[in-house]
């Protein structure tokens, strides 16, 4: 502890007690980074039990002119709860009660800490769940899932975090609780703080409760695994799924690349495999097959090898395992890697997949893509060897230009995964300067002192 | 045109030109009112038919600091559109294209002026559909949807005009165009500004284009009418069906004096009938039997007299008549009414319609009350008889109880007409001062001059 961090973090414990505040560097030093693999050590870490608690560390920061980075369970990839000024990790990982399973209202009021699995089996012991579903489900808190709107594969039927959430209780900035939002599913008064908070990424108030939307668990379900020659035929079958009536619960894709990565899979696939849909239907049990018929016949065409449909929920999972198998797969092969989720119109699949490999080959760049075809969310992983110096200069210069293509196809730089450090120089090229100035003085009204995230989210002021 | 309007009118006229700038005052009368039935001439209507001119415009009022006030087609209910402090009336009617339609990236692209209904024949002639349908549906503007939120018995399903819009573009009061949100069903770039604007009441920016987000038409669909004894066995009904897996498309609701309303229709019903459900079920062929069997089994229960499924389209038709027969009964039969659209938690609508009860007979208040059950929004008709001193002297307080007794349920003013001027004087009950105060700061960014639609949506300061 330097003399410097004294006053501050006498202040801290003054709110929460020793026992809540950590100083020790090796304490510190795991609250400093996150699935990004950025690091920086904060100067303190605090963990809050109650809202009250939250406003007066608010308080305290604010006093001290010292940044203050909210964290939930540190699945982000984008190195949003990675405290760069470092500054005061307030970890809410200890504020996770569930406060309310309400299915007559279909809702649940939660705190922010409470992890999305444990929201999911609340939810289902009454028939309902809540549609945000990222992989790290297990490990990420709902807290960080609406401080950058992730989602999952359930989004392009049941929708992201904004959809989906009713209402917040939080702490801005100024140290003020406000609460926003209904606990309907209407609501018509005054402005909508509820989703401006969702994918703000800590920047502009701490989440201190959630009043999540429930949907009803439907009774059937059904997995299909369509085989193409190539992405581009994939490409044009995810386009045919989506314009018809049936929307899939899930609408998966890997392209040849990523099946590679996983061993020994594409032994057990046709010759010539490019590139692999899964498709999940759900619903009552008597539209199942009048469903499975309406996407199997959009899954058929040009490229099609092989078309299954699991018949028992062993094979379903049989037909996920490979998908699931897929990131640690990418995390263990890659020396390194360049994770980004972006998203383009359906439609726009095609186009995306010809131009990325069109990169791959300019700059020597391997790219493997999977990801959520239905919504048009295609995580692209640039692999490369920061050993090899002609790679290593070249990631960079590949990912700009990944993004520029992302945006002449009217796409986003990310669908679930935020902003945070990693994105931050490409959103002046993604949000126009008027709107960008909008958010900025948006933020200013939120957190005066500026104390909240900072460098997170917008483009660094040079 | 006084003297004083000149230079304002001559501005006007540089930016679209003389025909398109009213300024006799009849033709500025009929711009005066919406269907809150309050009015107040503009100084000036002016038709833009591009964002370009829209800037102009904003441009021309900020320089001469008068009020700009957008208007669709004034079908809205709480005097949003009525310019309270003169000024200028921007019509955006003439801005009606229909710009794109997307069936691949289940999107429509299209101006502010459209109807709803010119929106849902576009979308239907590709098998979709766009889910806000406010009973004015022939006649509202797409933009005043987007403006006050407003949905229809649909949202209970397909929810609301946030739930279904992918992006803006608009001009703040700054005169500046901005864009916000995305082409795609998921993003996670910046702050959601899309969600800011829907719901503001042009009083942060004017919507020059929207994309909105298109669902698949469903293949089937069944409707049921459940009579019971009183409204609250009809209550406790409605949150047995949301409490069950099977949403409906439609769960609209008529109470005893509504039905009384509606000429010769309680001749038709069961003697004692004092409340109906009118429940709607959609999806494929196949699945509508067990869907009509899941909804048939929660409607049933203590109070029920008859349920009823309509067997053709032709009965289902016959069905809804009475529910649309209501609101122009209501008109000619009541010569006075306070007409909310007040909002509760599902399982609180029988306390919500007990407390209405008590209210009605304290303050000798006739209250009708129907709408959309399955999200809780209740239009609640106050009807009195201004003739009659007694009732016009009770009947704002009146109305001040409802909007506690509301509040005390957890529930929002409004669900979907929003606050206009009509409800401003009651947002502080249900906003805490911080977050009011927030939504003010957020007021200033866009719209520093406080030109755009004064004194609506926010209480006003006294």
């Amino acid at each position: 502890m330097t003399s410097v961090l004294e006053p501050l973090q006498r202040a801290l414990v003054g709110v929460v007690g020793k026992e809540r505040v950590l100083t020790d560097p090796g304490d510190r030093h795991v609250y400093g980074y996150d699935n990004s693999r950025k690091h920086h050590s904060p100067d303190a870490v605090v963990f809050a039990l109650t809202e009250d608690e939250v406003r007066d560390i608010v308080a305290v920061c604010r006093a001290h002119k010292t940044p203050l980075i909210a964290r939930g369970r540190g699945t982000g990839t984008a190195g949003a709860a990675v405290p760069v000024r470092g500054g005061v990790v307030l970890s809410l990982e200890r504020m996770r009660r569930i406060i309310t399973v309400d299915p007559d209202n279909r809702l649940m009021r939660v705190e922010p800490g409470v992890t999305n699995q444990e929201v999911q089996r609340a939810a289902a012991a009454h028939g309902f769940f809540w549609a945000p579903d990222p992989t790290s489900a297990a490990y990420c808190s709902v807290g960080g899932n609406i401080a950058v709107n992730s989602a999952g594969p359930r989004a392009v039927k049941y929708g992201t975090v904004r959809e989906n959430t009713l209402g917040l209780r939080a702490v801005t900035g100024r140290g003020e609780a406000i609460r926003t939002g209904v606990d309907t599913t209407k609501g018509a008064v005054g402005y909508d703080l509820t989703r401006l908070l969702i994918g703000s990424e800590g920047t502009l108030a701490i989440i201190t409760q959630a009043t999540l939307k429930l949907t009803p668990q439907s009774t059937a379900r059904r997995t299909l695994r369509a085989i193409y020659d190539d992405m581009h035929h994939a490409a044009a079958a995810v386009s045919r799924i989506m314009a018809q009536p049936v929307t899939p619960c899930a609408l998966e894709f890997l392209d040849g690349a990523a099946i590679a990565m996983v061993p020994d899979f594409h032994k057990t696939l046709p010759a010539h495999t490019g590139a692999l849909l899964l498709i999940e239907v759900d619903g009552p049990e008597a539209a199942m097959d009048e469903a499975v018929a309406a996407v199997s016949a959009a899954a058929r065409g040009a490229g099609l090898l092989e078309l299954a449909a699991a018949t028992s929920a062993g094979e379903a999972q049989a037909l996920w395992a490979v998908r699931k198998a897929l990131s640690p797969a990418l995390r263990t092969l890659a020396p390194n890697k360049l994770n980004e989720d972006v998203v383009v119109p359906v439609s726009r699949i095609p186009e995306l997949v010809a131009g990325l490999a069109a990169l791959s080959r300019r700059f020597g760049i391997p790219i493997v893509n999977f990801g959520h075809a239905g919504n048009g969310n295609i995580h692209v992983n640039m692999l490369y060897d920061s050993q090899n110096a002609q790679q290593e200069r070249q990631a960079r210069p590949c990912l700009s230009e990944v993004f520029d293509l992302v945006l002449r196809l009217d796409g986003t730089l990310s669908g679930e995964h935020g902003v945070g450090m990693e994105k931050r120089d490409y959103v002046a090229r993604a949000i126009d300067a008027p709107t960008l100035a909008l958010m900025r003085a948006i933020k200013a009204q939120f957190d005066p002192d500026a104390i909240l995230n900072p460098d997170k989210l917008f483009p660094l002021i040079s």
